[in-house]
């Protein structure tokens, strides 16, 4: 039988190990791009989540600071910890250098690892959740640090590759994926939110019952094909399939294509942690905003899920485990690190790419944010963001659940976001 | 028995009646002014009102156009209808003048009641909606007009009197109102939206069922007593209270006091339409955005109410036609133009100032917009704004109903915008 | 022998009732506009230039102000004398109405008059000079006047006219110019600045010596088949023919043509006060930014002259009166409000369009700005503008002079802005 | 005797080998970061430098570049050279490493040599100019190497030292420097711009004549003690001391002291190369803008020479050799890399700081731009800007001369600025 205290160490053990090894084949000066201020720098991603440990553990525990400077330069946002070095100016600190930040992650773990080993059982229990919420804090950064790394070199005329480009890359442009599959599921008043055991977020809390009509849900992604049909049938252009302030800013900013991608007379082409890249049109589409992803619904006469069908079709038609564990199957950031056509028959809820719901990001009923400074982890975000679900190709594997709630601005695009469509039935 | 032509010619008489005694105390450079994108200069609403009347009725039925250019000038954001003036600029068109934008009226009114007057019943049954829709429409620019030139005389440093002050503004600072008083409401799944008879607009609809769990809601609203313990207890610099978003945007304009409200020595006073106010410590407060809503909610251990518990407690609380009708009892346009304390005992559901809730606006399952230019009446605005409820001292008394949806972004405190607090139980 | 107190009040007069009939064919709601913050509202002129003489005559001589409110409406600029109303906010203030503002005007003329009737005649030269700068100050705000509602009209989809259109105009566009021809000045040591006796601005003086080479300066103005000419040419897309700073604006902006002309299947118009005009090829170019005066020179193998040329060139070929005094020939506004091609024979050196300079605009050696409040009105301004010279077809017969600097950032196209241009012999 | 081969080749391999040893301490992070779109990354400078050898000698000569890519990275503002990287994401480009730019600068150096070596001695005349101006513009960029550098660490909250601050930096708050002594100089006409031999910028030329009134010309810099007594007699709330865009510029910045200074309980620092350093009272003056220089001047009773002043004072005090060569004592970047109080008695013309001029940036008469690329040099910016003289303990020893122009937009206070007085006499 596992030893709570061993298991816990060695996830945690691992969560750092990843972190560091994603950072590995970045160069000093390639983890010091900020792109836009909406990202950030690797190296800051590697020393925040290692001063979150310090914030939320160490110091509570009354473990001195490795170097007290670092609670103004590593904090991201908790007003109730004190000021902070401005958001769009993580990328102008070359000081601390990535070794620094490597033997600052070094002395941290180290100061952990000292402490769990040091506490009674009772204590351990008490301070295990904040171990949890640590290594998904630093999942979650992980998947940030991938995209944050793709939208930097997305910027450099060169083009880099974060990691080698496909061994070959079939441009099978022909692959037309079928119309989608709609399965129909019966509404009625269902349950959402995080069933225990097992960590998650308070914002998947509580769980709550919602009355859902009945409704259908796409066995498969909106794909690359689904897009070049909107495109070529003019939806850039036609302001009656967007919502208002979606076409606006898709006019300000001239879009014709989702983000990272080219339309030219090469083809249509994404570009991905890999490099440029040919999609075949039965890849899901990618870098979607909630606008494009909302247009492109009603183009195809169809509308985004809310998250609540999204989660009440994926619990009810995945082994039970699933509602509180994570998927297993899906394409992931231990796979190629872009998205892929499905590997396998029937619908891959998870991975690949995050799904936008119509559902805007709010607490659920009964929330209560936590009266400390984690109080500020989740709760004021809850405001002009959309609900995503289900994970994409840059989440590490085990991150997401089916009650697990990502949330961004529907303006963005540099995130790995696309769509699987519902209908009324 | 009334003749149902009758009764709709005589509301749309007194509908465009009304806009114009609205108008009847600005002058022609006042029905000019655009202090802000956001609002319209009064000409413009006017002319605005009776185009749409040619846009959806005249034109439709082959009756030319007063002005063939004014499509082009007071068309809103209809995209189907074609290119318009950029909404930014309605302030720069001094022509035509305040008297032709009057004899503009008077020529839609006429040929309106022309073609009213010959169509058979059955083809009246047909356009009635229509001309409805055009009354309902003229009331929410009736309201437009009265909080946008509130707006614009706020700017103007005489700081001018839409209608002469109150004859004794009792300076009755110290009737604090007692603790909002929150009366328990079981949950379980419940219906809202509109159940006819009679008009609403697309968006009350469908009527649909939606769980709730058990809440209460206050039987006043926060008044300008709770917003004056805000202020003092540091509200305004306490981040905690605050969603994030909401807190940079306070900060970024060094809010310290509700729109349109300020604090010297002299005390607490509002603009309003009878000019500066020294509000009695009862009075409903206003012009608050959604996010001091909010915090104010947070500082009060309480939080906004979802749409559905308003529009639930308030068809339970009332006689039964308030379901459908709108509300008879409270402070509409007809009253001081002003929130005032409540006139009566028990909650006064209707009227005063408008109240946030927290759902965002968005579409009702099953919604569909219509397939014309009229389904951009609504539908296209459904993102990154949220619902309020139960109109105001400025809303055209009988325009509101339990199941009426008003919207704005959060940001919003040129309207006349309060809050009425909920809990869970 | 003319009286000087009956002389002067005579020219008062005059400028007074010049600005009112000026103002006469605008509606109320025309005078509120401002159009861009750049410009202001005919009725603010109208209040302005009449503070201008309470602030700097009245009010030193004990005289109460008309109402005290109006030292902050109808501040310019002037910090010594307090705050004052946003100047982008303007257009803001309906109140006080038209009416209103013309019986200000009234109260300060009786005042004023009253005033100067009563002087000794010590006195009376005392205050002259400042009754003087009071005329000149109106004249300025005369061609504002008309500058800004041109703008203004620009602005409405409806295109109105100030004044009624040309009566034929006639559509004479082949009627190219001949090349200009360089009329060779011989340099030296020269004396530039006013020379009295004679009203000036104290930007005008001291009188001074400036080293000039050897120049050219052409005997017409750039012409609009000039500027067709550049265009033709791509000029607008050719980085090399442009200041680094122009050419990123005009990129910016998108231009493809000088302010108010538009280029399109019917040729070639431009929007005067008489409504969009077809001007003949050999009428002078307006509406150039100091970037495409610059970039047009080089086009045409020229350069701008600087204001040492410019001056000294006009004093030693027109007659010594002009030396001081202003010119009595020339397109000025008492003329058809819209440049119009050479009336007679040889270089007509003042009125049409003003003639950017390349001088920055600055102090002259041993310039001291007066210690008091008018020693705000032209020293505080002499950073990043450009040095205009001759008068235009919207300045006031009897305003400019020789000596006479006008002075706009290099960005302004809503002013009356043309070329003359000079060459290195 | 030298062989002009030799020195040339000697002076290229001296100014190649500082720019490295300027970037030595510096880390691959270091080199990375462009804190503002006005600055850039060390490893671009270090690259452009290199860009502009390939450009303007190797390619004419046929000499392949070393990466084709290469012109579109580090192409600065040479239109005719083709598009390039946005300024503004210069510090987006981790990739090439400052190691490939290492050796993209040694294969430059290389081919640079060996083409050098192989030419006859008339081609290798016709080629000096340009690998005169290649080895000046490096010492332009190498000078903004150190200056951008500073502006990153200014943002670095660790804030950084580019290089160890000084051993014992006297706190001597209180050496109050003397009133400057103004020195008296006769006008008349007088010649200023380059006189040969040796290399200038084209914007130094023609020598050229102009008059100059009699002046007087301050015998030291405005000091530390000098702005600590214009922040104390409230001068920057004091807008009849300010050009008006200046004052306007100040107060929307906050600006309470020069760029880069503090003011605290502490006293009186600046940030610098060397850390925060507290400066003496007789310490130059440095970060100022065109504003604030101007502004202390009129406070002091004084103004800003005009840059032919300042030449024909220089030149007149200074051995004849300094007005073609330059200068050989003074504060320059050999130095402490910070003003310093003046090292010997008697005015000291060049090093320290900037001197900011009166004059605006204006080509001289006759000057004409070269007709090929190096024709954008200069000549594109002779608009808005400020010409200053001098050079500053930034500048590479040996780079200025009398007739050296620089030249910055009036708001720049993130170089290395100051003033030197002067009066009307």
């Amino acid at each position: 039988m596992s030893d709570p205290r061993h298991t816990l160490i060695e996830r945690f053990r691992q969560s750092r190990a990843l972190t560091e090894s994603l950072a590995a084949p970045l160069s000093e000066a390639d983890q010091q791009l900020q792109s836009t201020p909406l990202a950030s720098p690797t190296k800051w991603h590697r020393a925040h989540t290692s001063w979150f440990y310090e914030a939320f553990v160490l110091q509570p525990a009354g473990i001195e600071a490795h170097d007290p400077r670092f609670g103004y330069l590593f904090n991201s946002y908790y007003d109730s910890l004190g000021e902070r070095v401005a958001r769009h100016k993580r990328g102008l600190m070359s000081r601390p250098s990535a070794a620094e930040i490597g033997a600052y992650r070094r002395a941290v773990d180290e100061r952990l690892l000292a402490y769990l080993a040091r506490l009674d059982p009772e204590k351990l229990a008490e301070i295990a959740p904040r171990i949890e919420l640590g290594i998904a804090h630093e999942q979650q950064h992980q998947e940030l640090l991938l995209t944050d790394i793709l939208n930097a070199f997305y910027e450099n005329p060169l083009a880099p590759a974060y990691r080698e480009p496909d061994a070959a890359p079939a441009p099978s442009h022909s692959i037309a994926p079928g119309p989608a599959d709609f399965r129909a599921q019966a509404g009625g008043v269902v349950e959402i939110g995080h069933r225990g055991p097992g960590f998650c977020f308070d914002n998947e809390q509580p769980r709550h019952r919602v009355h859902l009509n009945d409704y259908a849900l796409a066995d498969r992604l909106v794909s690359v094909g689904d897009v070049k049909a909107f495109i070529s049938a003019g939806g850039y252009d036609t302001p009656t399939l967007w919502l208002s302030q979606g076409f606006e800013l898709a006019r300000a900013h001239g879009w014709r294509a989702p983000g990272y991608a080219r339309l030219d007379d090469d083809g249509y082409a994404v570009f991905t942690l890999r490099g440029w890249h040919q999609p075949a049109d039965d890849e899901p589409a990618s870098h979607l905003s909630y606008w494009e992803a909302d247009a492109i619904a009603r183009f195809l006469n169809a509308r985004l899920p809310t998250e609540a069908e999204w989660e009440h079709a994926t619990t009810t038609n995945t082994a039970p485990a699933a509602t509180s564990a994570t998927s297993d199957t899906g394409d992931f950031a231990d796979g190629p690190l872009r998205p892929c056509a499905a590997l396998s028959a029937g619908p891959e809820w998870f991975g690949n790419v995050w799904q936008w719901t119509r559902s805007s990001y709010d607490a659920y009923p009964g929330y209560r944010a936590a009266d400390n400074a984690l109080g500020e982890y989740n709760g004021k975000f809850m405001a002009q963001q959309m609900v995503l679900r289900g994970g994409s190709c840059l989440t590490p594997r085990g991150h997401v659940r089916a009650s697990y709630r990502n949330f961004w601005p529907p303006d963005t695009r540099f995130q790995m976001t696309g769509v699987r469509l519902a209908k009324d039935t």
